[in-house]
């Protein structure tokens, strides 16, 4: 029996998927096993896959089948009707982007971030200006292409590359809510915290017991090691596809938690991509909702639910057992308060959980601007020092530890630090609605039992895929749309319950909410 | 400029060889790396690779090009005429097995490896027997399209696939000569090394140490780590392509020698894949000479090389080192002694180097006969039982050790057991060419130099790539045509220089060749 034109299209799209798929594993590879002098070989092997997939999605047949599927919509079920949907943006995306632009693109980030490299290095952005200048360029003629192909404003189109559904009015909507409450809050938890020190965490421990015990946690958690695989590698990161998800860490002897935390990050992506739908794995429509949706799970699990009392008191034998670790130190509370810290600092990879939206403001404003070209390239140091000074009371010393320290913009992504911010708003309504809905939702955690947890987000999030909007899916999975109201409502809680302790009450803090 | 077509042939091309590395290394992942839920996501990448390979060697643009890069060959220098050549080599083997073949034989062969396990467990040829007649019959039909394609008989269109340059003339010269004198040479090699067992190697010897010792013979030889890596596999096998060749090898706390032999057979493939021209590395010219002359260089170390004296005498104080083992079991002469043993057994991968060819010419025999309809499939087990005690005076007790162990003709394997017999004969002969340009190549193998030992094999062998057909590298690097005469006066220079020893003069030996 001849193949309907969607038949054809989910055959197509197989195809890309196992390429793609190969792709993930040959990074994974890269990062975590292959030897230092085989990069160029891989290079190669990356990008015949890469232009094989680019010319699958643009060649004339797809096109033709979309079409042709389009206008027999009627003979589809909900679910292919969205995986036709996903089908469409992805060709869209692939055709509004060129060989012709992904070449020059390739070109001109390639030789940026050496000289990004170059220009941290000396301390000295004007090494790095005139070719963040071309690469800035190019991304605005890419998103100009890209805005008329999704009907979408030129830095939307850009975002729809990262996280797809959100729009930069949805942004500026949830970061004016936030950035209004953050200094103030940001404040009064450090004078907070400066009343109670926690006692160091002192002492070396072997990279070996701390995988050892990141295991023990990985199989509590339910991560199947039969689809997956923990590594260490330079930087923490997630590779794979739905059957086959590897997870890399990176373990630090002074630093036992370090590794860890890296882990539970990862795990909340593994997760997620586990958990995707098996029937719609190798379609469009089985893939994650996007990188906000992905990041609210890393933080959901590293943020949230790793730096809670429950999980810590659930942590605290294991860390016993595989660490040999039992001076008050090592206690619960101690613990909880080492690890929810919070300080003024220029680097955003070492912020903490409240200072961290604070640095993704301040990108997310300074991009729209370049973007926009009311901010001139070389305007940018002072712009990021004078921005940086007024949201957080602190003024990085040099351009390296200010506009210089991501490579983000060099490799010419742009439209991408948002989703780090809308991952924690998402997570947090996530969290509210798991915590109103399930009573016992502390005591589970406490208890070692996350079966509840992972039931809830298979069935409110994981499970859907890209079935639905990334908007839609947060509306249905909490009740109501995505808002910064319940991040500020856990920031407040988490971070001012000090307030309502002795201590704090003698030192004269106005009460803070309770958790 | 526009290009030639010569030169989109070689674009082309560069794209096969990037899909094909990335499935090798995809195949190394499956058997070291990849978790033991996952084999079926993996296999739908690797199909898709294999089918977009097939794809793009059986387009109509690659053929045209060929025909108009053929048209104008007096442009070509020679290099390019010869990978013009292994391009239309690897175009018309493609287009000979359609998918329709590849899948119809897919499907046969799968089935009859399971039917191939069961039957090997029961000691049942009959339930292996109707699907061995089917993936004969599907052999037969592919071995037909492909003769007509190539030009070659139909058996020795099978062996192009795996041994490009051989015919099944040469192997029926080949065998036939040291057919005739193995059975004698086994038995007075069985006999001379009764007079003077080895004291047996007791104890055990953990893998940690194993593969360090592996890791430091493997440096020793020349093997880049920058672009190649050592791992542990359920069997020893390499992967990898040009700048990223992989080696596995398995560790056996009970057998101190067999990962450490199953490494230099490895490494012996690996640096001729990593001697391949650089220039070329990316084009069929590029590609390592055919299944026989990988396995003449993994025969030369493992075999012919590093179980020899010289090496041994290198490796003793390493295995003091590693290990730890002093007594009188570990001086060099006793093992020596212990890793030439010569044995006579039913099992093909037990066997020694003395024994190995009566296997393989046993299969080779056997498997013409099926393939040629002169032997029935359900002929085959007592074919085997009277064919293997007339050669090797031994009965195998059942079908499990006689038929049925091997998995090659349950997988169409037809064509390829020869490679391995050829492979003994082109390592002794180059061996041979070695010693007599080399006057010092004992005493540096004795010092652990090995670099001219390489050095000649890359001149000869490895840097020549498929510019030339085999028995012309062969006959270039030897100064004549491959013959069976050097390995059997190596055989028996190695297996019979006891003759010349005091105990063997007393008990009546005529006097051999001493080494």
């Amino acid at each position: 029996m001849a193949l309907s034109p969607y038949q054809q299209l989910e055959q197509e799209f197989r195809r890309l998927h196992a390429f793609r798929g190969a792709a993930s594993i040959l990074r994974w590879d890269s990062a975590v096993m292959m030897p230092r002098g085989s990069a160029h070989v891989r290079g190669e092997q990356l990008a015949a896959l890469d232009s094989e997939c680019h010319a699958l999605l643009t060649a004339p047949k797809v096109s033709r089948l979309i079409e042709r599927a389009q206008a027999n919509q009627a003979q589809l079920e909900d679910w292919q009707l969205a995986n036709l949907r996903e089908m469409r943006r992805e060709r869209d995306h692939a055709i509004a982007t060129p060989l012709s632009l992904i070449t020059r693109m390739a070109r001109a980030t390639s030789v940026a971030e050496v000289r990004w490299l170059e220009a941290r290095q000396e301390n000295n952005f004007a090494l790095f200006a005139p070719h963040l200048e071309e690469v800035v360029a190019l991304t605005r003629d890419k998103a100009q292409v890209l805005s008329q192909a999704l009907g979408l404003a030129p830095y939307d189109a850009l975002i729809d590359g990262f996280s797809p559904g959100f729009l930069s009015a949805d942004m500026d909507q949830l970061f004016k809510v936030v950035g209004r409450r953050l200094p103030n809050l940001i404040r009064e938890a450090i004078e907070l915290q400066a009343q109670r020190p926690p006692l160091p965490l002192v002492g070396k421990v072997s990279v070996s017991k701390q995988r050892a015990l990141a295991i023990e946690v990985m199989r509590a958690l339910g991560f199947p090691f039969d689809r997956g695989r923990l590594d260490e590698a330079s930087h923490a990161f997630t590779e794979g596809v739905w059957g086959d998800v590897r997870v890399t860490t990176r373990f630090d002897v002074n630093e036992p938690f370090t590794g860890l935390m890296g882990v539970l990050h990862e795990v909340g992506q593994a997760m997620y991509d586990l958990g995707l739908p098996e029937a719609w794995r190798d379609q469009p429509v089985g893939r994650d909702r996007g990188m906000a949706l992905e990041e609210s799970q890393s933080l959901l699990l590293e943020m949230i639910i790793g730096r809670s009392r429950p999980f810590l008191a659930w942590l605290r034998p294991l860390l016993e057992k595989h660490f040999g670790c039992t001076g008050p130190e090592w206690e619960v509370e101690n613990l909880y308060h080492t690890l929810i810290r919070v300080r003024r600092g220029a680097i955003r990879a070492d912020a903490d959980e409240l200072t961290y939206p604070v640095h993704i403001l301040l990108r997310y404003e300074l991009e729209k601007q370049i973007f926009e070209g009311t901010l001139p390239v070389r305007d940018l140091p002072e712009a990021w020092r004078t921005g940086f000074e007024r949201r957080l009371g602190l003024r990085p010393a040099t351009d390296t530890e200010g506009c210089l320290q991501d490579v983000h913009w060099a490799i010419g992504s742009f439209g991408y630090f948002p989703s780090y911010g809308l991952g924690s708003f998402i997570a947090a309504q996530l969290y509210e609605s798991l915590r109103t809905e399930s009573e016992h939702f502390d005591a589970e955690i406490a208890a070692g039992h996350f079966g509840g947890l992972f039931e809830w987000l298979r069935q409110n999030v994981h499970g859907r895929g890209a079935s639905v909007g990334a908007q839609e899916l947060i509306r249905e999975a909490t009740g109501k749309p995505l808002t910064a109201a319940p991040w500020l409502r856990y920031a407040e809680a988490k971070y001012l319950e000090h307030a309502a302790e002795p201590a704090a009450a003698v030192a004269g803090e106005p009460a803070g909410t309770t958790q």
